[in-house]
């Protein structure tokens, strides 16, 4: 008898999913970021470099916060010129008008803002009210779409809070109706706590239809500390979400959830949607072939269910 | 400002899901099989009292099979009266005529057989052909009817098969049209090596149910191998699927696949179906609790994302 194969799966679609889906990439941005050890520039842009090579087509690279908070992305500047010639979309987070002038500087023509629909995580991550941090960003999108750069609205704690709990689905919608009419042209909606389940899932992208968000402007951020994040996107296919983000073998993770699960890994999703016979343009085994060249620069193994499953790690 | 504390999903139901699933329990006996280490029968008769006492009501116990084969499961004559007097369904597994003899002998009244989808697997795990095995059950589930015993059939590689690929829907379909047509009361279709995606879940299901097999025979045994398990689940739910079968902390997996992560966790599972305020009558507390035990005796943490999360528990 022959050694056994793994056996790759049967695209096999399910009706009303999308054809196709595009995977906005953070592991270079919000994986890294929470990385104790700081990981060197080089590194990161060969990573980058490596994912463009997989097919994926939107690599978050890095994040123009200031030093002081993020202190594992101070090496924006450098690292930014070392991947802006990739034949790919490079999307940058800018946390205020500084942050703002430092991308558009270095030709950055995608960046992101990073709003939280509750108090207390706007209090805990920017020190400000929800409508203070509006303010703050609106005057960053207006200047960014005055150049043409196109912007992406981070909304964290769409779900769940860890002080407030369940955020009820009006202040969800509430926030992101404010990010589109200051000129957001998609939104990301976060699970920062990993705490979505599908049906919650499924009431929110109504509420945001029935409010009028077209649901090509949205995209899904899902975290996996519950193990739920692939179920989530799953019921966010079916309402129709074509963008997910994802991160090259389950990079990251939110400190304020007490387990080192985060992100979505990008293998796992991808996996799943070859399996439903959507398409992302993403070659799985370059793909896990950079997550594991990654973890081994991290020096840990990948928790991606797929990448440990297709490089043969032992847990 | 107060500690952040963990959220539990808020219950919001989605459409078109059962009000009510019933987990099949399979960590005392797929999952412990699975152990290189031996775990000593009054760890595993304390692991099913636990079991019992988070309100699961179907726990499945240990299987008959020769010791030569399972090891690790050879003091089935001594655990099973330790827990028969436990108010719960203690299924056990019997692979042939002998097994049967040696529950029966027992007092237990609920059995599994376990066939295979595929020739290939049949050859590895029962040295026959799916016929053959199908006709060694035979008899074996007739006498168990015949004393009003309920009969679980399982059917591995239901979807993808390490030697033969994708597994064609009519092969299954047929496999199990004979198991019901012997007189087994329900069915387990698994995804021995947890190749199965939605589509292919949704698939399976829509030709069986075409083919006449009513869903509430059915029960789905998914793995994680490639963290699809409980996005199978939900397009099973979807289907109408009311029996899901789990493994408490995640315990097990399946020696052909290579990865060590197999069944889908339970609390994973009742995380989702609690989100889905789809009732299983389990406490989740008591549940994390068991599994942190369990994973104390064998020494490793589990695997399962919800037990780390609300263990607190590091990767």
């Amino acid at each position: 008898m022959n050694a056994p194969q793994p056996v790759l799966p049967m695209a096999v679609p399910a009706e009303g999913l999308p054809a196709r889906v595009r995977i906005h990439e953070v592991g270079a941005r919000d994986g890294l970021q929470n990385e104790k050890a700081t990981v060197p520039t080089e590194v990161k842009a060969e990573f980058i470099r490596r994912l463009a090579g997989t097919g994926l087509t939107t690599i978050e690279a890095t994040s123009f916060v200031h030093p002081k908070w993020v202190p594992q992305l101070a090496d924006a500047e450098e690292l930014y010129p070392a991947v802006a010639g990739l034949p790919v979309s490079l999307p940058v987070l800018v946390p205020n008008a500084r942050g703002l002038d430092r991308a558009l500087t270095l030709g950055a023509r995608r960046v992101a803002v990073f709003a939280s629909a509750t108090e207390s995580f706007a209090k805990a991550n920017l020190n400000r009210t929800v409508d203070e941090a509006l303010a703050m960003f609106e005057p960053v999108v207006s200047r960014a779409k005055a150049q043409g750069v196109h912007v992406r609205g981070y909304l964290s704690m769409c779900f769940g809070d860890p002080w407030e709990g369940v955020v009820p689905l009006p202040q969800v919608v509430k926030v992101c109706r404010a990010l589109l009419d200051m000129g957001c042209d998609e939104l990301s909606l976060g699970d920062t706590i990993g705490v979505a389940t599908p049906g919650h899932v499924t009431a929110l992208l109504t509420a945001l239809a029935e409010a009028g968000v077209p649901v090509s402007t949205l995209g899904v951020h899902f975290h996996d500390t519950y193990g739920q994040a692939l179920s989530n996107t799953l019921a966010a296919l079916q309402q129709g979400v074509t963008t997910v983000d994802a991160s090259a073998g389950g990079l990251g993770g939110c400190p304020y959830a007490k387990s080192a699960t985060g992100n979505l890994a990008t293998e796992d999703l991808v996996w799943m949607l070859r399996g439903l016979g959507i398409d992302t343009g993403v070659d799985l085994g370059r793909l896990v072939a950079t997550s594991v060249w990654m973890a081994a620069h991290l020096g840990r193994p990948s928790p991606s269910r797929t990448v440990r499953a297709l490089s043969h790690q032992e847990q």
